[in-house]
């Protein structure tokens, strides 16, 4: 008789999960992480994913600071720490932004697992189920899967082909709890706001009374001229800024930090204490000292070199085989191009027939956290040598005007 | 005008931080995290937190290891990596599960960062606010304060001088979301709950249909002989197992897993995606190769012996200077002794007193999750080495005697 009720049970709502919170059953897989898994086939030209070249990697410069690090201080590296971050590396970011122009006290900085960690950081903080939360539009997806576990609602801040245009930033923007952007060779654009742009965002902030999270995971990839400085530099009472070491040391480190006024950090501590107590110790220490050992001057401008040839390759590549009615983004650092193509083509449906053909990118509509636009792509220049970049190139191009032909027919 | 208007405006409560949401506005800080803290203080004998004796660590074997992973598969070690895990580490982790008799294919494994982010992505994935969750009474403070962050309703298991008692669970659990246990020299008490329990625990949860979070942090640090197998052994179909490397290789790899049926699984994937996209590569494949080596042989008889040592040399300490009228537990393995004094003596209000004589324990009320009780204590025996341990319970003893005769009095 038990057998034959703990039988019946099996087959209610709990017989493979426990019951799910409304955020389980609402949440998807993040687009980019399944194509990440087919562009890991080793026959795809994959645009998709975000993956730093191998070759920028300074392996051996980690494993000699790594040895330097179990040498010095074997047990502090292995032992729990505290979680505002490890006081060394607090110090080297610290020291890192004075020389780029944007000085910050070491105490003022929040060391996360990834700049991924900082967004849902700020989701469980910040948002409540119906808050609003301003994103740029289109916007990077990582944000929109974060912040939507807490059930914002998303009101999109207005933008041209310059980017975020913070002219038209009106008082319908004074109860949004904060504005999400990314101002610097922006995921998925490329694009860069000006200086002027920045002090504008900063004005109207302060005007409507609302604070700004900054994303800079790519400032450092610039190729001919430094980007103007963070917007946290034209208004540090109301701005969060995120970094990240993925895109400039390594992404298998899971580092980032949150750099921005004490108090308004203090939530995002206490939190990060519930959800999962502190990040890596080992890996702090280890990036604490490449910073100190001067690995970014060092290291960086090869990093740069690189992407701004593979992104040229592209452009050109473009150039060469995009037809006419395609029009794309031209970055100054970054990994990403933005390539827009006529109306009646959805970049989602192509998605089948491009990774048939072996190329993959990221379509559009996953950029958009409101009214999804269907007729863009992302590509990413910077995982795939240059001469898979001209192939790959290619074949999304004659994929393209195939389409252009049967509208055209 | 506009700065008079932006002065007024900083006045508002948008002037420190953000907008804050329901659970930052109701999260405190940890007391363990804020006991830490003081225990870093050099000349205060700390029995507060759980830190792992620094000689249990094994530098030189993650030196090796490290070493071994950066000439090998540096690339890889540095990238971005699969948010279920590497596969080197579940497999390692299914290996090693296999030699304890509780073998596990390692599809079921999700990697995590730490354990603590375990319970934050079982409170994302299963709890909405007011949901049922069952907890131990006392139970883990960490997972209280998880768990709390999405903000449900606790309900307490039935425990008795034994631990968790089974028998006295009813029809009352069935609408619960899910058990949350540590039947392994638990967090705080240090008792492991029998087969016998273990086995109808797993009746229970199949008779009433809930599902259990067994979490095993302790489970390798038995002293003479290997406590009962884990409870999804009992009950595969309805347990999710929380493992860690934090006190059997390093806490600051911050490094866990979770054990479970895959369709379980998945919805902890899916939010691990949107809130740290994966755990750190590095660390990983560092401990994928140091199990691999044999790591756990070679390594866990001298940590079992080192904390066998320290844990007798307290329950002798306590013999020798603890008043009659206090009682404590005598674990037979894990890290902590739970003490309980008289009723009349309250461990909160005493900690000023103790800290005052530099020494410092976590007080019983952070580990209830309803009514607390006062009267108890919980001793860490694994950070303070032996003539410190006989030193600090002295002082202890000296002031609960002092309490008691004031009492009296």
């Amino acid at each position: 008789m038990f057998l034959f009720i703990a039988g019946m049970r099996t087959m209610s709502d709990n017989s493979l999960t426990p019951p799910k919170s409304i955020r389980a059953r609402s949440s998807q897989r993040s687009i980019i992480r399944e194509l990440l898994k087919l562009a890991s086939q080793p026959d795809v030209i994959s645009f998709a994913g975000g993956l730093p070249s191998p070759k920028s990697f300074p392996v051996k410069a980690i494993e000699k600071a790594t040895d330097w690090v179990l040498e010095t201080q074997g047990t502090r590296a292995l032992q729990y720490s505290s979680t505002e971050g490890e006081p060394a590396l607090r110090k080297a970011i610290a020291a890192h932004e004075a020389e780029l122009g944007a000085p910050v006290d070491p105490d003022c900085i929040q060391i996360v697992s990834g700049s991924q960690q900082a967004l849902d950081l700020m989701a469980l903080a910040y948002i409540d189920e119906g808050s609003k939360v301003a994103v740029e539009d289109p916007t990077y997806l990582g944000a929109l899967s974060a912040f939507k576990l807490q059930r914002p609602e998303f009101v999109t801040l207005p933008t041209d082909e310059h980017g975020l245009n913070p002219d038209l930033i009106g008082p319908e923007f004074s109860g949004i709890r904060f504005a999400y952007v990314m101002p610097t060779f922006q995921n998925p654009t490329g694009i860069t706001i000006t200086e002027e742009r920045r002090k504008k965002l900063a004005e109207k902030a302060r005007e409507y009374d609302f604070w700004i999270l900054e994303d800079n995971p790519y400032g450092e990839l610039w190729y001919d001229r430094q980007p103007p400085k963070p917007i946290r530099c034209y208004a540090p009472e109301r701005t969060l800024t995120m970094g990240t070491f993925s895109k400039v040391l390594s992404p298998g480190f899971r580092l980032g930090y949150i750099i921005g006024p004490k108090p308004a950090l203090d939530p995002l501590t206490t939190i990060k204490q519930a959800v999962d107590l502190h990040t890596s110790t080992f890996t702090q220490l280890i990036s604490a000292r490449c910073l100190d050992e001067g690995l970014m001057k060092t290291h960086m401008p090869d990093v740069r070199a690189l992407y701004r040839t593979q992104c040229h390759c592209m452009l050109d590549a473009l150039e060469r085989y995009f037809p006419e009615g395609t029009t794309w983004t031209k970055p100054d650092g970054g990994m990403f191009i933005w390539v827009t193509l006529p109306e009646y083509i959805n970049t989602d449906d192509m998605m089948k027939e491009a990774l048939d053909r072996k190329v993959a990118y990221v379509p559009s509509s996953a950029f958009y956290a409101n009214e999804p636009k269907f007729n863009q792509m992302r590509l990413s220049f910077v995982t795939v040598p240059p001469e898979k970049i001209d192939q790959g190139v290619k074949v999304l191009a004659d994929l393209i005007k195939e389409k252009m032909a049967a509208h055209n027919a």
